[in-house]
Parts: structure tokens; C-alpha cells; sequence
């Protein structure tokens, strides 16, 4: 807990002040755009951007975090409340806060209970589904603003040249200011930081148009006032809606630690730092507490906001505490100009946020490294957009899961025989080698689990249909690696089929962990068989016994 | 399909018609047992047991699998369908038989999809664990029939006695029949078998002491009028209730196949046969669907049936189609005598029947070999208690699998160092072996996946904290026999991150199915550094490399 701040050196100041001013101008416009993806007024947003941040500080243990609103977390609150409320009314708010106390509840016992490996439930392929669908989901939920009117049906001219104007200018500056800043002197780093502010002065340029052309009075939609000052301590709960909560709590809070983690990791691994799962769950829970108390919503650490507070060069969360200051500054101060910020601008804004998580470069090397890498990242993608956000993550889970249950049920076993001359074993599919009738040698080329129990029995089994010949099986144990109950069942009953043919089974080469666990159990108490320590001493041991039988 | 008929022997015939008859004397109270578990009325668990194993003896590819109404499948039963009709109704039946069809319906598309893999999801504590927990509330919904009046409160006397009468005569047969039938001196087998029929007896003998002391007339509840007649085709369907449906037809279909694919497989192996699993849900799709046109309920392959059918002498599915042709013999014949079967006495049979369910040598095992298992184990069975059969089947899979990914989230990785005067390498920590400070020699002990790309990233930058003169990273791959894209992703991060610091890394020792992966790849195109056949070699290399940097 801030072991942060008892190394602070002074050089580190000036990278996280640059980082923590750049941060708050993203901050701006991107959290009053999500508090709107969430159904919410966008003051709430920024509300969210505060003490979430200055409580993940205290608590978590990434260097640039970013923490605060962000898309996908907005999108499921919108999915959870709009059964319960209607949005914009005060249960709807009040229910968005209880949403962020059972997070941040749920987060910090899970914290407590150390289960952080929880976020290893999701293969990357999946997670790029599901991002991508998200991003998709939350483009075509944001066409209605940006368009004015009743969207694409009968857009709002005015709106929807503000929205389309902006989008455009917000899509070329996407590709084109970075390369612009970097032809007018600026260093690469920078000019790509720089590119990020875009979002905020296009909002603040649509703020001057609509004040010049009173675009307001044309019935182009705007984010009326915003209250000025602080969000105040905020306890009311909704007792009605607790059993309704606790299901999107869940998923809500699984994706604040997956979002989180996946943004933490990869900047974590670039300046050596260590995350520590658990105290990451700590830190969001408190972060989702701190949030729920002063009226905001669910939040997460943002990829985008992180990896930009990374490149400004933040060096600490102090960066973070600076942007929170200036988010309470700039709330503090008149807000009167916030309220004429137009819809179809801050629309634009999100649709080309979300595009940045469009991408595909995950499908494309999964399409060429593990074909059900890339249909599982298809089918969650499509799930997600069929199903909906919150089916999405269930899916991804499953989808995760069965991949890998599939893959453990068509284990690689291979026949070994001697090389000649030597005393290597290796598959004799591979390799010209010698093998005796009556012993066969296997390799199991997989860690023994409740996932491939059967697959391997079946294996085996084929390949003793194959040698019908061996009166000894030989399982060679080099790459099995653990060895859970249900493996040792499987083994067991193995050995008990084959001790009613009359074939001994033996296994050699057993390693260290796998052998301290078979040592005391039924399995070596019922093995036909022997344990050997090399491939070689079980042939030489097995093809003497064999030859004193034959006599 | 009907494979067995083509190769049929003659032979085989004495022992197929032998346990046809003994099963269907077994089948006769335990269907109509079920049946009532399931809050149906007892005559649906006959007609579930007529066609049903027909179509499997069709479609299945175990030999001795008996397929009917099952404990476990008929509490799910009931729990699915008390919400949404009385039981006793009409309407309820129909939901049974519609629950039976969109099972089926589920397992036959899973059967064509070859999905066969979705039995791996369940570990065998977990199984375990799953199974004692429903056989606990099988036998405590049983209480109140066993004891009449209103249970525990306030029992029937006459219905009490009866009651325990039976459930005293049946536990003390099923201990101490088949030891007194082997020393009247039947072989030991045929006693067991024999030990098989005591609810039969006590099915007949209660029947009897019902009719003479006029039980019924005393308030003892008694089955009420069996319908005499086959099963008619039965295509009544409720359109309103097909959503609320669908979850419990998912979860009641994967029951079904876990439990047959566990009944048949401990039966396979020890005949040698080979059971495809995909066949297999084929084959339980058409039992189910067969039963759902006869008006019955969700059926599965019996454990405890199956085995005294194996045990009995069945050679071939035609034990069950004798089995199932004797049933429909007792609903032709009179069956008036049937209702007068006090339900007390079938309540005692179904108590006694879950009690073999009880078993705690895999708690025991577990406890042994993996306490996470045995964890696993307990929560599941506190599950299914706690939260219902339905939850219980979630949290099932939730276990299994979280204990596969907390297990993958703790990989072993040994520093390895050369066996003096040897070519083989060696983990440090249990060999006295020879390492060079430049060079890290790592031997990942697990095969790469989502689950444990970010420990094995973790724990790389671990050990190489621990070795801050290395410059070179070698990772020995003896071990890894499968590498997915998440695990890609992970050592390209990995090599990212010691790029920048000057660090190479090595691969050595890859396996052919993960080089042939890894060829081809982004890993592959920036890996910085070299692929090794051995780790000798990378030695060899690296080190010589080393001296002409230092010179």
C-alpha cells in the first residue's frame, strides 16, 4: 500500500504532472460520453472519474492504471438497469451507484479470498471477441445521438451534421494529427499523446458552434446543466432491487477485473512491474466502493486511458491523483458551458472511441496459429451481439472452457521405440526405431486430468488393439506434469482392465511432483506392474522377464 | 448401429435372457419409484422404461447400458416442472413428456454436432460430490412419503411402520442377503445378483400385507389405479411453457449424458469394448425422444441397473429389449394388484436405492491425492444442498473448471543446470548441477494456455529477478506439448519485454506438434533470439557467444 509514495523521487514529478493534465482532458469528454452509454446524466461520469482514482492509488498495485468509467463496463450497466428503471430517473441513478457498492463488494472478497487467478477464465481470442461485439454494440447504440431525430430513420438535419462533422473530424484526426504533429517538430511520443486530446477539442469546438448558431434552439439535443461542485456522500439504496442486482454484479464485476487486468498486464510487462492479482481485486473493489458512495457507477481500468497515461510518461498513481484534482477542479469551477455540450458530439466521440477496440489482428494470427482460437473469437463476437452483453461473458466463459476441454480430449500419445544403438526412446512415427512385440511403450504427451481421463484410456486402448502382441504396457511419463484425482482413477482403472487380460502395466520416468502424489495412493498400491526410472531399465527389465516367461 | 444383432451368438443368448428377466424385475419398483420422485404418477416410469431402451439398443453403443427413469434425472424432473404445474395434473405430465422431447432434441443435435467431449466437464470429485449431494435430498423428499401423515411431525402409524418395516428388511438385505444366499449355496456372482431383487420381494410382500390387513382402509396411501395398456403415442405439448424449458433441458440433458457416459464407461472397460461417445448421445436422444411420444420423462443410462445387467450376464442390448418386453407384459396383464402398492414401502426403496449413491472412498481418496479435489468434492455436494439440483450441475462445472485454471495458475518452472561431465540437464533444486551466470536455463513443467500464460510470464520474470547477471533466456520445452494462441501471445509479450532490456531468449527442445505451431508464427518472426534442438546445444552456442562479447 502506497509503497509507491515511499520511493518517490523527485525526477519522477514532472512525467506524472504532464501525464495526470493530458489524462483529464481524455478523461472529460470520455467520461460524461460513457455516463451517457450507461444511461446516465454525464455528470455522473465525471463523478466516477474522482475518488475511484485516488482509491485504486491507495490500494492497487499497477503504476498507470487508469481507473474510471469505461465503454464496456457502461454498456452492461445500461443492460442491467433498464429492465429495473427507466433511465435518467433517480431510482435508475440510485440503482447505478448499488450496482457499483455490489461490485466493489464482490471484487474486495474476492480479493480477500485470493481467488485472482479467476481472470485466467478467458483465452485472449475470446476476450477479442467480446471486446470487439461490445465495441460494435455500443457503436450502433450511440447512431441515435449521433444522428438527432429518431436516427437513421428520420435523422435531425442539424444533429446530424454536428454528429457526421465530428465523427469525421475525430476519424481524421485518428489517422492524420499524430503524422501532422510529428511534421510540425513534435517527438513521435508526443505527437501520438497529442492525437489523443482530439476528442476534447472537438467537444469544445462544438460547444462554441452550438453557442454561435444557437444550435440548442434548432433541437439539437444537449447535455443540460451539469450541477456545479463536488459529489456528495450518497447512501441511498434500493432494497427492492438487491436479489436483481446480484447476477449482473457478478458479471459486471468478473469483466471490471478482466478489462482491468488485460490493461494493467501489458503495461506492467513493459516497465518490469509486478501486479499482483489479488491486491488489483482489492484495489478495483475499493475504487467501485469509493464510487457507489459518491454517486457514480461502475468502475474499471481503462486500456486506452492507461496506455496513454503510460505513454505521457506517468511514472506513479500520483499521475492519476493530478487527473482526479483536476476533474474536482474543473466540476468545482462555473459548469454552465458543460451544458451546452451537443449529444451528437459526444455520440461521435464514442463511436470512435469503441472503433479503437475493433480490432482484428487477434483473428487474423488465431485464424493461422489455432483455428478454434479464432471460431471461438467469432462465435463470442456473435454471441455477444446476439445474445446481448451480459450472455456474452457467460459465453466467452464457455466457449474458453470448452475449447480447452476439447483440446484435452484428443491427447497426443506416441508409440516409443529404441533408437538403435542408443539408449533414447522416441516416437517410432518420427523415427526409425526398435520396438519388441510383447512390450509396447507409450508417451503420454499431456498432463493427466478429469478433462482427458477417458481420451487416454480410449487411446490406449487403440493402440493395444494395434499390438495385440504386448503382455506389458509401458507408459512413459516425461511430459506429464500433474496428475489430478480423477487421472489417478482413470490410471487405476486401467490397470484393472488390464490385469484381467494379463497385461502388466508399468510406468517409468515418472517425474518428482507426479511421483510424490502416486507414492501412497491406490494406484501404487494396485499397480500390475513396476515403476521404473528410465524408458531403458523398463526394456531391459520387462524383455528379460518375457524371455524367462517364453522358456 | 444394431452392430450386436449382425455378430450375435447363440451363445450369448442365456445370459442376455437371464438378466433381462432379473432387471425388469428391478425396473418394475424402482420406475414406478422414480416416477414419484419425479411427481409423476408411477405407471409414467413404466412406460419410460418400455420404448426408451429400444431405441437406444438402436442408436447406443454400450452393450450392457440400461436405459429408464433415474434418481437423479427425476429429482431434476420434478424441480424443473413444481414451478410451473401441480404435480399430479395433466398439464404436468405434458411438461414431463415435453421436457423428455427437448432433452432428447438437445442430445441428438449435440450427438450430430459430435460434442461428445462436453461429458470431460465434470471431474470425477466433483461428480461425486454432485451425486451424494442429490441422493441427500432424494432420500430426505422421501421422508414424508416413508413415514405418512405429515412426515417428521406427525406421522401415520400404520404408514410409519410399513415404512421402516421395509426400509429395516431392505437394509438388512442389502447387507446380508447375498452373504446368505452364497452360503445357501449360490455362486458368489448370482447371490449378488439374486441380493438385487429384495425391493421386488418387499414390493410383493407390502402388496400382500396391504390387501390382508386392508392398509388402504387404515390411511395408508397407496399408488391408486395403474392404467393397464401399453403407452399410447402421446403428442400433447404445452406451447406456453417451451422458454421456461430450455434451461432445465440443458441442464437435464448434460445430467443424462454425464451419468450414462459414467455407468457405460466403467462397464466398457472392463469388457474391452469401445464406446463412442457421440453415438452415445444419439442413442439417448432417441431414448428420450421415444420416451417423450409415450408419455413418459426424461430417461438415462442407470449405474445401478446397468451393472446388475452386466453383473446379471447381459451380452448384448437384447437383455434390455427381453427387459423392456416383460414390462410391457405386466401393463397388458391385469394390474389391478399394482395399485394397492403402499407408498411407504416405495418410498423405503428409493431410500435405500440413493443410499448406494452415498459412497465417501472418493471424498477419502481425494482427500488423499488432492485436497482441492476433495474441496471440490464437499462444495459441490454443499451445493447441491444448499442451492438445488439445478444450481448444483452449474456449480459443478464451475468447480471443475476452477480448479483446472487455479491449478494452471501455479505452473512448475525448474532452473536447470548440466549434470557435470553429461549432456543431460537437470533442475537445480534436485541435482547438484553446473549453471553459467549469463545464461537462464528455464524448463517450463506445463503445457501453455490461457489459464497460465500470465503465472508463466509472471514466474519467468520471477526467476529471472532472482539471476540479474543473465542476458541469454533459454526455455527447455521437453514438457509443453501444446501451445495455444493466448500462450503465443504470452511469450511474444515476454520477448518484447527482454528485448528491452538486452535479454535474448531461446527456445529448445520443442516438440514437433508446437514447433510445427510456432514455425510460421509472430513468435517465430520476433523471437530474439535462437531455436535449439537441445539444451546442450543452446549451451554450447550461448556460451561460446557470451566469450566474444566479454573479449
Amino acid at each position: 500500500m502506497l509503497h509507491w509514495l515511499r520511493h518517490y523521487r523527485r525526477q519522477m514529478l514532472a512525467g506524472d504532472i504532464g501525464a495526470g493534465i493530458i489524462v483529464a482532458m481524455m478523461v472529460l469528454p470520455q467520461g460524461m460520453a460513457y455516463a451517457l452509454v450507461a444511461g446516465l446524466p454525464p455528470v455522473v461520469g465525471l463523478y466516477a472519474s474522482i475518488v475511484p482514482p485516488l482509491l485504486y492509488a491507495l490500494f492497487g498495485t499497477s503504476m498507470t492504471q487508469s481507473v474510471g468509467p469505461m465503454a464496456i463496463t457502461s454498456l452492461m450497466t445500461a443492460a442491467a438497469l433498464t429492465p429495473l428503471a427507466q433511465p435518467g430517473t433517480g431510482l435508475y441513478m440510485v440503482l447505478a451507484a448499488q450496482l457499483a457498492l455490489m461490485c466493489g463488494v464482490l471484487l474486495l472478497v474476492c480479493g480477500v479470498l485470493r481467488v485472482g487467478f479467476v481472470a485466467n477464465f478467458f483465452s485472449r481470442p475470446v476476450m477479442s471477441g467480446f471486446t470487439i461485439g461490445a465495441a460494435l454494440l455500443i457503436a450502433w447504440g450511440q447512431v441515435e445521438a449521433l444522428l438527432g431525430g429518431s436516427g437513421l430513420q428520420a435523422p435531425h438535419l442539424p444533429s446530424a451534421m454536428l454528429g457526421l462533422g465530428s465523427l469525421i473530424v475525430l476519424l481524421l484526426a485518428r489517422t492524420h494529427l499524430a503524422p501532422l504533429l510529428r511534421r510540425l517538430g513534435m517527438a513521435a511520443a508526443a505527437a501520438d499523446v497529442g492525437a489523443r486530446l482530439a476528442p476534447m477539442l472537438v467537444v469544445v469546438a462544438s460547444i462554441i458552434i452550438t453557442v454561435l448558431f444557437d444550435l440548442a434552439g434548432a433541437g439539437v439535443r444537449v447535455t443540460g446543466e451539469v450541477p456545479a461542485g463536488l459529489p456528495s456522500l450518497n447512501l441511498a439504496l434500493s432494497q427492492a432491487h438487491w436479489k436483481s442486482l446480484v447476477q449482473p454484479a457478478l458479471l459486471i464485476g468478473f469483466v471490471i477485473f478482466l478489462v482491468s487486468m488485460s490493461a494493467a498486464q501489458t503495461l506492467a510487462l513493459r516497465r518490469q512491474e509486478k501486479l499482483h492479482a489479488n491486491f488489483e481485486l482489492i484495489g478495483l473493489g475499493a475504487a467501485n466502493l469509493g464510487s457507489a458512495l459518491t454517486g457514480g457507477m461502475p468502475v474499471t481500468g481503462s486500456i486506452s486511458r492507461s496506455a496513454v497515461n503510460f505513454a505521457a510518461g506517468a511514472n506513479t498513481p500520483l499521475a492519476s491523483i493530478i487527473t482526479a484534482g483536476l476533474l474536482a477542479v474543473a466540476l468545482v469551477a462555473p459548469t454552465g458551458w458543460l451544458a451546452l455540450l451537443p449529444l451528437p458530439t459526444l455520440a461521435a466521440t464514442i463511436i470512435v472511441a469503441v472503433l479503437g477496440m475493433l480490432e482484428l489482428a487477434t483473428l487474423r494470427t488465431s485464424w493461422r496459429f489455432d483455428r478454434s482460437d479464432a471460431l471461438a473469437l467469432v462465435a463470442t463476437c456473435a454471441g455477444v451481439i446476439v445474445l446481448g452483453i451480459e450472455s456474452g461473458v457467460v459465453l466467452g466463459v464457455v466457449l474458453s472452457m470448452g475449447n480447452l476441454i476439447w483440446r484435452a480430449s484428443r491427447p497426443h500419445i506416441a508409440v516409443l521405440g529404441r533408437i538403435p544403438g542408443s539408449e533414447h526412446f522416441r516416437n517410432v512415427e518420427r523415427y526409425a526405431a526398435e520396438t519388441i512385440p510383447s512390450l509396447l511403450m507409450l508417451r503420454i504427451d499431456a498432463n493427466l486430468f478429469f478433462g482427458n481421463v477417458e481420451a487416454v484410456n480410449v487411446h490406449i486402448e487403440d493402440k493395444l488393439a494395434a499390438h495385440p502382441q504386448a503382455r506389458h504396457l509401458v507408459l512413459v511419463m516425461t511430459s506429464v506434469s500433474s496428475i489430478d484425482t480423477s487421472a489417478m482413477y482413470g490410471l487405476l482403472e486401467l490397470n484393472e482392465a488390464l490385469r484381467q487380460r494379463g497385461i502388466g502395466m508399468h510406468l517409468a520416468e515418472v517425474k518428482g511432483p507426479v511421483m510424490d502424489r502416486i507414492v501412497g495412493s491406490e494406484l501404487a498400491a494396485r499397480l500390475n506392474g513396476q515403476v521404473f526410472l528410465s524408458a531403458a531399465k523398463a526394456v531391459e527389465t520387462l524383455a528379460r522377464s518375457d524371455d524367462d516367461i517364453h522358456i
